[in-house]
């Protein structure tokens, strides 16, 4: 299901956030101390409480996020890759299905086939397995238009939105009431991350063109939209085996994935070879992504979206910082402020106490 | 007391925020309409709420305080101005004795001469009065040497720290504690101002060398200081009449810009006149530093540091919004993000109840 670009040719920097409304199911496998304890989460006998597991999933999105960034900047300094976006999504949509059976095969030997970890499925559970798939494709394919009114560094500020939008449809649709504090903390990350991005050319975000605007707020509502439904989707069955829920979302990840290959890649594909282009930075970022797209999904089951979304949010400050090691990036006063917002914003988040 | 430059050699842009901490009594002239209401409540018989009183002296000190900045922008248009800034200090110090003098006069015709009205004090009243005047006296002279060091916008930026030091003397000395979330708000008012002056140089604040940072830190601390003694004073004898006491720090604040006249521009004063160099702008913002002296000493009185702190923040988002039609400004989308950091800080700080 995650039709997020592998690499990053439309995206400047950070293409980390919000984007990545995955939805996966495997245990993360970098997380090998924990790794029993999920399993065992993940079917019945939970030993970890949920307060620990949900900072472990949490924490596991926040680094799988920030390597992502540092891997696209990597790839770039590497030189230009050239192979299709849309069988590097597929890929990630298979690997992250491979990961979920794997995942289930072992439950299985240890606790044999139960009616909440079966593969089998009803019409009913798995009808609506689809709607997100098919919003991120819809997303995705409107993500080509919005580069006629937009270019790539003032769209990486309007994805933005993709905050307030997440905020909204999860008040509307998932009914829980986030406290006053919230809203403003909300606010907050939004514009704190916004500020932590600015450069000298920002401004001209500003001379957006109507159009230009609209479609980066269809495209933040569509992505909102995918990411709540998902979290709905998968915590409508509370008890079932997260890896069953992910291995169906995949398979429609795959299947949609697929369309797109047909629509946008289908001549490179049919002359070039399917992995022409693949080269070892291609097939980690591809795993990066199927982790991180796993991370996604166990937050949506452990925790939630707004959850997501302060770990993607924290994730792209970390990415920041990290490259100031690593390539000698410069940090900017405009950096500093937007991390102190996005700090308040997270402080606040934890003292506001929801109305549920 | 108000040694705050009427010109604004060393400024770039709105420098009206965090360095107005003068000291005054006179109802606001230009409020006309509710100025016997404030005279009563000046006195005795208070007929306005204290929530009225205090709304409206906080609306006037915006209102004034943007429109200093923006005679600021109108004088720097109509070009160099040659008058010595010691002798323009000095006069809006004379002027506000003056006010507070008439004010007085037109009390004792209604209300005859009071316990708290009278002018005459006790040495045990009056010998705290010069402290605020001495505290900026030692920030003026600290502001030229820092000039060494740092240059007029990256001070401007530096200048939010005001906001910081201003809480944090308020809470230490007057000992009221705000809530975790007023001072979650006043953090984010500090980054939501800091944010909001962002242009495509102020990144170099970064690179202030260590004595301009402390240089800095210590005018702030000095600045709050002052503020925070000031309203101490004030707050100490509340039935006592609000022009008299301004009565008494303005005498001081003459006295100690008159040595400030002595140290810096003895020789033009003496060789030139006192006078040399006004225009009719020149005598418009001594009349608008006088009159927004006034309102700060009224804020002082009937509400808080804090909230002049808010409402000169306030101000200075206004005067760039005032300056969009005025003279064309283009507002940046650092401005658009700061402006909405310090609403929600604003918004915060007022559903913030604190711990009294």
């Amino acid at each position: 299901m995650d039709y997020r670009r592998v690499d990053d040719r439309e995206n400047d920097k950070e293409s980390s956030r919000g984007d990545l409304e995955s939805l996966e199911g495997k245990p993360i496998a970098d997380h090998a101390a924990s790794r029993n304890n999920m399993y065992s989460s993940a079917g019945s006998s939970s030993k970890l409480s949920s307060w620990k597991l949900k900072s472990i999933v949490t924490l596991a999105l926040t680094l799988l996020t920030s390597s992502q960034s540092i891997l696209i900047v990597w790839s770039k300094r590497a030189g230009k890759y050239e192979y299709s976006i849309t069988t590097a999504n597929f890929s990630v949509e298979a690997l992250k299905c491979a990961f979920s059976l794997a995942a289930l095969f072992r439950i299985w030997s240890t606790e044999g086939v139960t009616e909440n970890n079966r593969l089998s499925t009803s019409f009913d559970e798995v009808s609506v397995y689809p709607i997100p798939a098919a919003l991120y494709l819809v997303k995705n394919l409107l993500q080509y238009y919005i580069f006629a009114y937009v270019d790539a560094p003032a769209y990486q500020i309007l994805k933005n939105l993709n905050i307030i939008s997440t905020g909204v449809l999860y008040r509307l649709i998932l009914k829980r009431k986030p406290s006053e504090i919230q809203w403003a903390a909300f606010i907050l990350l939004c514009a704190g991350c916004t500020t932590a991005q600015l450069n000298s050319s920002s401004d001209h975000v500003l001379q957006t063109p109507l159009p230009g605007f609209l479609m980066a707020i269809v495209i933040a509502l569509l992505s909102g939209f995918a990411g709540v439904y998902t979290e709905a989707i998968i915590k409508k069955r509370p008890s079932r085996n997260i890896n069953v829920q992910n291995f169906w979302l995949y398979i429609f990840g795959m299947l949609f994935n697929m369309i797109a290959i047909f629509i946008q890649d289908f001549d490179a594909v049919a002359n070039n070879g399917f992995f022409h282009g693949y080269s070892f930075i291609t097939v980690c970022m591809i795993l990066n992504h199927a982790l991180s797209g796993i991370a996604v999904s166990m937050v949506m089951k452990f925790a939630d979206n707004i959850v997501k979304v302060y770990a993607t949010s924290v994730a792209m400050l970390l990415t920041a910082i990290v490259s100031v090691f690593l390539f000698g990036f410069q940090l900017s006063l405009a950096f500093f402020l937007g991390t102190t917002v996005v700090s308040v914003s997270v402080y606040l988040h934890s003292i506001g106490k929801p109305q549920r």
